[in-house]
This record gives structure tokens, sequence and C-alpha cells, in this order.
């Protein structure tokens, strides 16, 4: 039968099969050496999870494993069907999965695909450990945004924020001749800068605890380094340092000063600021965090603890980062914050609705504000819910929340008072679904 | 034309096409979000360096940015074709390219595609930072080499083994209410032990200098923390700790404790051994490694540390470490360790061959040794050459050397004399090549 075809007719059957789409021909790209990890990649999201879950590349590759559904908290089953009864709302963690969508919508723009020899030296192409293209995204984003002055300034990478931290704290801790710094953080703030503070322990400096109780009281004799997280973790709030004079010396975290969480009044333009790919994109897991750093010396001996420490954060990680901010900074730049503040705002707009119906429970009140990246007034949209029970007998917050289901973190974490209970709202959708369905019974049982 | 096919005739040249491979057929797998990233990929790994450089994913994706080929050193033009005149012998740093061609060899399946979503959280299922997969690969691994016993002992990760040597110091030491853990190395000695246990300044810990002057000296009062290298870094001898005492713990640095670099007499059981993967597949700018622990709260601590520091290993990093150890675990899992061994040893032949030609210089003795893994005696294959200026007048080796246009290490960077250098032999074939062309120059003036 192919006989009746002459070769002229052949080819025009080719061209118009190609035309139709029903054939990939060649001449067109073809994958070759990389099409065994993308049609891995594409066969473990093709993993059915209900909506509930998700499988994932590292839970497959071994031979003879097969791939399993990790479920959100409360579902279970293999394809994470079940919802579970007696599951306790998980509004703990910090995990940023409310992002998640959003990279699932821009699937095609934010895939990598990592060869076998990318990278395996130490340096990048200039002998240092940072990629200067995903300096130049960070400060076009940072552009776009107006959260922060980069101009001028210097950039340090690190394995998340959680490394920067204590990188800052070492740059401005003075030399082991002079008396240790004094490390401070106004009450509630997030316990990591305490905790990590007191874990190393070092010569150079020593957690002192709370800012005001040093409120006039700084001299000379000691550097001041004085942490301040604007917005604060956990209550949301735009706050400034509050000790004064030359010897002090300020930690900006602005890992949630971002168009998702918060009106942006100005770009900030601290001394020293911290921020993390964790709470812009959503990727917690990648540890990737920077920080801008107007003094050469202290930039100069945070690289240098970050050459001490890990020998620069992995090129996996920055090139991963490099790409999901090569999608956020494409059109206008502005699709990621609109997508961002439209799932906080929601969230925060149902969790104030069920709260203000009763007289037990309160939330932070943060105004609506002038934010100069959407050019408007704008509604609170904060990454925590920093929620204080009312009533007199009720001390312990996070007790009684934890007796209706929800597991929050408790106020002495944040070295505040146990009325407070910090509930985060930055987890996936499902765990936001239960948090308001518990809260909800909560409040209707009074 | 098409006319005169009948579908059915038309049908059957579909099955011919399809037989005969001249187009991928719908029905097989076809990418779908995966293809830009492969197509990125795969433009980036055909871009031309002449064998001499390399391009990377992400010296690309930013719009408007050309392709670049990053040139070895004393290579230059845009294709890197160009040979540099006047220009230095590399052989400084460990950037572990000699493992490149391997993974070249194996593109298709070291290849990783990393989808936007993936593990963005900051948790694997079971809630740690450490995915159970990848240290069930690696205690596989050392069960075919054969080189440390891993039954009943914890695993923890790190930012490369960097990171870890420094938790393993915090985690030996004792509260701070004792007096400060004494840390000690024996030159010749990589110098990170040193600067980084001065750099970190702790309260828990200091380092007190040569081992050998501690010998016969520990008393109860003091924590002992030994590091112990072996083989070891610079000159590739097998060693073990010098100390002896309830109150002597050892860090046992076994970067190099593979079949590339040395005979396998025995399954290392050291009670904390550091091991990475920059020195095992060659990728040192994943910052990956892990340590073996006899001890649970010796490992918890090092836990505890890990989270303070950064919250764990980066996810993508981890990811990366797993492909690239499913690779080496594949039939046998020999194919890795013939290849590195192979290459290390004609490198070590070929320098042996050069210096044996005089008396002006020296290179350590490492005797051929019966290898568990290969089963038979092996020759030598060190990482590194600890290269000797024999004559009174040559105090300075390192200077004699960059005369002739080599760089290496000096000796007095590994608190040895400088009579001593270190040069790199596990760079890139071409700054091999380079090295043993000004040698041959630098030994034939003599």
């Amino acid at each position: 039968m192919v006989k009746e075809t002459s070769p002229v007719n052949l080819a025009f059957i080719l061209i118009l099969l190609c035309a139709s789409n029903v054939f990939v021909c060649r001449g067109e790209w073809e994958p070759t050496w990389s099409s065994r990890a993308a049609e891995e990649a594409e066969a473990v999201a093709a993993i059915p999870c209900s909506g509930h879950g998700r499988a994932y590349l590292d839970g497959l590759i071994l031979k003879g494993h097969e791939p399993v559904c990790e479920c959100n908290p409360c579902y279970g089953g293999s394809d994470c069907s079940k919802l579970l009864s007696d599951c306790a709302a998980n509004a703990g963690s910090g995990d940023p999965y409310f992002m998640e969508p959003f990279w699932m919508r821009h699937a095609a723009g934010s895939a990598i695909l990592v060869s076998g020899w990318h990278r395996m030296g130490y340096s990048y192409s200039d002998g240092s450990y940072i990629s200067q293209l995903l300096v130049e995204y960070i400060k076009k984003l940072h552009g776009i945004v107006g959260n922060a002055i980069t101009e001028g300034k210097y950039i340090v990478f690190g394995s998340g924020s959680t490394q920067l931290l204590n990188a800052a704290v070492y740059a401005l801790s003075p030399n082991s001749s002079m008396s240790p710094a004094k490390v401070v953080a106004t009450a509630p703030y997030y316990p990591v800068y305490r905790t990590q503070t007191q874990f190393f322990n070092s010569r150079d400096f020593s957690y002192e605890g709370e800012t005001s109780s040093w409120k006039n009281k700084t001299d000379k004799n000691s550097i001041f380094i004085e942490f301040v997280t604007s917005p604060n973790n956990p209550d949301g709030k735009l706050t400034k340092e509050v000790l004064e004079g030359p010897n002090v010396k300020s930690i900006y975290d602005r890992a949630y000063y971002w168009p998702h969480f918060t009106a942006i009044p100005s770009p900030a333009d601290d001394d020293l600021m911290i921020f993390t790919i964790s709470k812009l994109t959503g990727h917690a897991g990648s540890r990737f965090g920077w920080a801008i750093v107007k003094d050469e010396a202290v930039y100069e001996k945070m690289l240098t603890y970050m050459d001490m420490n890990t020998m620069g954060v992995s090129r996996e990680a920055q090139l991963r980062a490099l790409k999901l901010l090569d999608v956020a900074l494409e059109g206008d730049g502005k699709e990621i914050f609109q997508f961002a503040y439209s799932t906080m705002r929601d969230r925060w707009i149902r969790l104030k609705e069920i709260i203000s119906k009763t007289k037990r429970f309160s939330l932070q009140k943060i105004s609506s504000q002038y934010c100069t990246f959407f050019k408007r007034d704008r509604d609170a949209s904060p990454a925590y819910a920093w929620l204080k029970c009312e009533r007199q007998q009720d001390n312990n917050c996070y007790e009684i929340l934890e007796a209706a289901g929800i597991n929050g973190r408790e106020g002495s974490l944040y070295s505040a008072d146990n009325r407070y209970v910090r509930l985060s709202l930055i987890r996936s959708q499902d765990d936001f679904e239960i948090l308001i369905n518990k809260l909800k019974i909560l409040v209707s049982k009074e």
C-alpha cells in the first residue's frame, strides 16, 4: 500500500503532519540526554495526590521505590484523598506553601534541568562563591518592588536568612580584645535571634535580652547589636530600631518586607538588611537568603564568615533562585506580588471575620496603609495572626487553642505573654481551611 | 495529491514512520512543561568551548544575555580555543574537575529536572531536614566501597564537610561551665581546622596548636579534640589519632578515603567521621557533606548545630547528591571508582616520572598497598603532591615554583616548612597538562 504513495506525496504528507502538530518533527528541537530527567520529573508531577499532597522527585528515583504521595496535614491514604478525623489544624511552622499554586501555574518557566557537570568547582568565573547574575536579578527585583535601596551597596548570600543573621552578628561584633557586643531584640521577636546567639556562645558577643531594658543605657564601652524585624514576626508591625548612639548597630530582618505581607511605604535603606527567598517565592527548602550591606568592612567580614562556615551557598540553590526570580521578573514583575497579596489578604479577611464575632479572642491591629508598590491604600495581609486570649482565666492561650484542635506557637517562644499565640497563615490552602473550620467551631461554642 | 492516499494507507504510513524512528509518536512519552528547561540545558551544553571551557545554565537565562564560555585557566577567546602565553599553571585549589569527564559520559543518568514547586517547605515528610533516601544511598555506597562502617550509626548532613567540621567541634566541646575544649591537629594539616576554630571564637573551645605538644600531657581537666585527616591533606598519608585518654575525642576527616586517592585497607570505624561529595563525585560547588556518628548525644548536638546555623542543607543540593549517588551505585557500583583511580594513578605516574629525573625536588612516598575494594595491591594516586625543595638554598619552595610558572600552595599554610608546596592534582586535565609541562621545563633547566 505504501507503494501507492510517491515520494512527492510522502513529503507533502510529512509537511502536513508536522504542521498539524500530530508529530514532533526532526528539525525542531528534540531532547537527547535531557529526556530521561524530563520524563522522570513529569512522571512524578503527574502522580495524582487528590490536590491534598504532592509526590517529589527525591521520593522516586531509587530503583524499586514506588512514587509516593506526601499528604498535607490531616489528609491520608495512598492518594491523600482521605480527610482524617480528629486531626488538629497545623498553624505552627512558617512553611510558605501558600505560594505553591503560583509555581504550578508557571511550571514551564520555573523548571530547571541541572546537568551532571553543572558547576562542579568551588567558584564562579570571577573566583567568588556568589553568582553575580543572581545579584543583578535581586537588585532588579528590589528596584521593581521599591522595598530596598541597593545602589552602592554590597550583597552577600547565605543559606537562608538563618545563616546571615549570625554572620551579621559576627561581622558587627568587635574583636575579642574588646568587651563582647550586647545583642538585643524587642519582644515579641523571632526566637532564633536569641537561641542562635546563645548557641554559638562566642567570646565576641552575648545575648543581653530586651532592647527596652538598655534604652538610654548604651555607653561607649560596649557595642550594641539590635535586631529589628520589620514587618515583625510574629505581629506584622512595621518597626524601627529603639537604641540610639554611635555604638549601636542594627540588623534589619526584612524577610517579610514584600507586598505579600505589608504595605511598602518607602524603600528600606538600613545599613544591614536581610532578605530570604523563603518568604518571597515560598522556597524555604532552598535555604537561600541575601544581605544588603552598606559598609564595605562589614560586608567583607560577612563574606569571611560565609567562607569559614560553609564556603558559600550551594550552587544548585543559587541556580534555582535565579530561575525563580527570572519568573518573578517576567512582564512588569507584578504578577507574583498580586498573587501573593491577594492570597494573604483573602485569608486575613476570612480570619478577621470569624474573630470579629467573639470577644474571647482578638487579633493584632494593622491599619490600611498607602503602598508605593500598588500605588494605593491597601488592606492588611500579615503572614501570621498574633492571636490574644482576652478572658482573664485564659492565661495560656496555646492550651485553649490546642484543646480546640488548633496548633499554633505559644507567645513565650517569642518572649511574649502566653496570652498570645502565633498562627501561621502562609501554609497550604488545606491547612488554612482546616484552621478556619476549627476556629469557627471554637467561636460558635461560646 | 494527498487525496490519493486513503485513510488506511495513511495509518500504515504512520506506523512505519513511527517504527523507523523518523518521528516521535504521540503515545510514546512527550514532554510538556519540562521541555523548555530541557531545551535550555541542552542548548547550553551544546555551546562549543573547544574542550577548554564550559558554558553553564546560570550564565544564560537572563534575557538578552548571550551564552558565555567560561574558559579553563590559561585558555581564552570566546570559545576558549586560545592558549594564553605566559600563563602560570594553576595547581592551587582542590576544585575536583578531574571527575567532569565521568559526568559528561553519564549525561542522561545524572541530569535532574527540578520543578518550580519541588520541596518548598522546610521539612521532609518525616519532619526532618535530612532526606532519608539519601541516607540510604550513602550507607549503600559505603557498603560497596567498604570504606566506612555505618551500621548502628547516625548520619547528619552539612553544607560541605566545612560546616560539619565546626559542627563536630561544637558537639564534642563541653558546656561553657567547664574549661574550653582544646582543639589540636598534626602538621602538615588542612588549615580550615585552625582558621575555623579561631574564627568562631567560642567560649566552648579554642585552638591549641600541634597535637604533638600535648602528647602525654592530656589531663582530666580538659577535653581534647584532635583533628585526624586520613588520608591526610596535603600529603596523602593514612594517619591515626595521636592523643590517648578518656578526655580525648577525635574528628576523622575522611574526605579522601575513597579508592580514587588511597588503598582502602579496612572499613573505617571511628566515632566521628566526615565525608564530602566534593572529593567523591567531584561536586565541590554543591556544598554537601555528611558525618557518620557513633554516639547519639553527639549526633543530636550536631543536628542542633545544623538547625541553628542553616536549618539544614539545601534541598536542591540533597536532590542533586541523590541523583549523583544513584549513578555511582549503578551496576556493581565500581565504575566511578575505576574511572577516578585510573585518572589519579595516571597523573601520579606522570608526575613521579618527571620528579625522578631531578634531585632538586622530591615527592611524598606512598607505597603500594593492598586495597580491599580492588582486591589487590594498588599504586599510589594521591589528590595532592606534597613537593619538597631539597636544595639547602631553596627554603621557599613556593617562590621557586612560582618563578617557574607554577602556582601551588605554600607549606606554611599547612603549618609545615616552606620547603614544601602542595600541588593540586585533582583539577581539570588542562590544568594538569600545563602543570606537567611547566615541571618538565623546570626540571630540564638544571
